[in-house]
């Protein structure tokens, strides 16, 4: 079977029917995500997170795929389910709610509002809703007043130790991408070259090729355990993301140093002795703080073969082909659940299941969707040319 | 060799010797607490929690095992660092400072301050000082004084989900009998009684017998991430503070009840495929939201070390023998560092090390030592009677 049909049939015949069946909340609308290997629901609460995560996964299907009445009606019931109870007086989003939509925990960092703002300009091309589109936009003018502080009172650094975090500037460089059709042309721009030069020029470091999660802000590295840390599926990640504005922007050049990126991360992160990418690295190899590090996690696996899948569109050379299906082969013979369907999300660093869960605080339906459909269109091109 | 002597040697030859040896800041006073495998310093950021922690286990043993003067000396350093170094205006103390001693992070949560009341009511006794005293009691009614909201303006929760934690009854309930000699009578015994009936007849479960980590103010147990969370190495723990107590009251009673309490936690949280205990679980048997949750932790094998071995001083059973004996097998075997000398801190669930540091962030020149010490006062008792 050929990758792009090898994609498309788990896309349409496995994930999306799983998340279809096991997560709506008919009765208060949203989605329950905490769901077990069965597809149970163990727990109701809401995470906005997975909520605008999965707003956006059907209406990106419902735009881009497809247009089924059911994925719109799944998208309605989320985006009317955030925009109803998701935000604060300020227009900030909540971290978790209850399954009735009260607020549990506070808009503690920006990211909710990231995901929130994806989520509302997917759905608003959908549904050709004004009001969805005008939310989406003012989300993001809110996000970019607090970029300068995304914890805002909850940051705990008293400032002696100034660093700042890898994930902003990176969750900016796709979300105005996804936002392009309803920004200004020159805030567009604007942000793409704070991202990019943040990326490439800042974050990712010109002697070691890798990509750290915070830095000085002078840009400097520093010793510490936040300074040393590593995310190698975040640095990953981050490298589609650059393709993708290489592609906007005809820059092969730039998609080509994006591409050696991967290359380098994946040296770096592989794990030799069972296979796999490691969750976590100490830049100097000392003992990171993150007991987790050495677990495989579904999103980290995922993302780089979305990013290989796109570096081999553009550039379809040994070496990506041949990171492609050693990650390829780990991918799909340890994360999918023959019995049950959809994908398991935690392995232990010897590739078994560490929770059998399908979803739950921080999986939803999101990264294997996303995956499958970007993976299916890359495939899609290659497979054609050749 | 009796077990008593085991732990006299073991403290005296291997564990203390590390910490001497390696931790020392004599510039700047204070002690490193990042140590690799072999006790290089890998980062000298200083943790509050650690840099109380080992004043106090330097302090408690100079008082009461041998007046060393090197010990007074040792916890001397890091006391005079922590009084200039480690409050802020309102006498809260920092999570964390650089080597220097600037602070780092902020007061987030009370228990930073818990252990400098003990470090510094043990370095008093110890050092004679009445400074020193009187420091150790402002930061104790300053404890109680954060009680009813510990993480202040850094609480996330929104108050429609109202949980109680168990961590701050429980410390209480060890702390106010590390600091009876300078505190009110009436003080004692109303914090004892306090923290015996959050431990023994809120979080201890009637049915069960099981500890929670989090019920909802009523008492109840909430059906959430945070309701179901069970961390059986600090329900352990307790238990070996309510013996003390029961102790204290001579209540032979109480001390049964805690003794059948340990049993019962330790059949509940045993891994029985491979052996030891488990870091944190879900009472209903859902999948943990904490990642780490199957990873074995020296400081809970530790614990409950010590506090088998004071239930053993009171009811030497077969049901408590055996299980020391099991716990004692899995611990001695999987935890000490042959090669290098002290304790590995993490291991995964098949019991090999995960992180091959002796100290970082969260493991001090504490748990080992102070069951060393503690275990060791047990069998003194156990078997010179028999």
């Amino acid at each position: 079977m050929k990758y792009r049909q090898i994609y498309q049939e788990t896309l349409l015949n496995d994930i999306l029917p799983f998340w279809e069946r096991y997560s709506l909340d008919t009765q208060y609308g949203g989605y329950y995500t905490c769901l077990d290997q069965q597809g149970r629901v163990y727990d109701t609460d809401k995470f906005v997170w997975l909520q605008a995560r999965q707003v956006w996964m059907f209406s990106k299907l419902y735009n881009q795929f497809e247009k089924r009445p059911t994925w719109l009606q799944i998208a309605r019931s989320g985006a009317d389910f955030l925009r109803k109870n998701g935000m604060d007086a300020n227009g900030s989003f909540y971290f978790s709610l209850t399954r009735e939509g009260k607020p549990l925990v506070q808009p503690y960092n920006v990211f909710s509002d990231c995901f929130a703002a994806m989520a509302f300009a997917q759905y608003a091309k959908a549904s050709g809703s004004d009001e969805y589109e005008k939310l989406a936009k003012n989300t993001y003018l809110n996000i970019l007043d607090r970029k300068g502080n995304p914890k805002g009172i909850y940051e705990k650094s008293m400032g002696e130790r100034q660093l700042k975090n890898f994930a902003l500037p990176m969750i900016l460089s796709n979300l105005v991408l996804e936002l392009e059709d309803i920004l200004e042309p020159e805030e567009v721009e604007r942000t793409i070259a704070f991202s990019v030069d943040e990326v490439m020029e800042v974050f990712l470091q010109k002697d070691s090729g890798i990509i750290y999660e915070n830095v000085s802000t002078d840009g400097s590295l520093h010793d510490s355990f936040d300074g040393r840390l590593i995310n190698p599926g975040h640095g990953i990640e981050a490298m589609w993301f650059m393709i993708d504005i290489g592609v906007r922007q005809k820059d092969h050049k730039f998609i080509q140093r994006a591409t050696e990126t991967i290359i380098r991360i994946l040296e770096y992160s592989w794990d030799e002795e069972f296979g796999g990418i490691f969750y976590f690295m100490d830049g100097k190899g000392h003992p990171p703080q993150q007991l987790e590090w050495d677990q495989k996690l579904w999103w980290v696996h995922l993302e780089t073969l979305v990013a290989l899948a796109k570096a081999w569109e553009h550039n379809p050379v040994k070496t990506i082909k041949h990171w492609y299906k050693k990650v390829h082969d780990y991918t799909w013979s340890h994360f999918p659940d023959p019995v049950n369907g959809e994908w398991f999300g935690y392995l232990n660093r010897q590739g078994q299941p560490l929770l059998t869960l399908k979803g739950g605080k921080w999986k939803g339906c999101f990264h294997v969707p996303r995956a499958m459909y970007q993976c299916y269109k890359s495939f899609e091109k290659i497979e054609t040319e050749q």
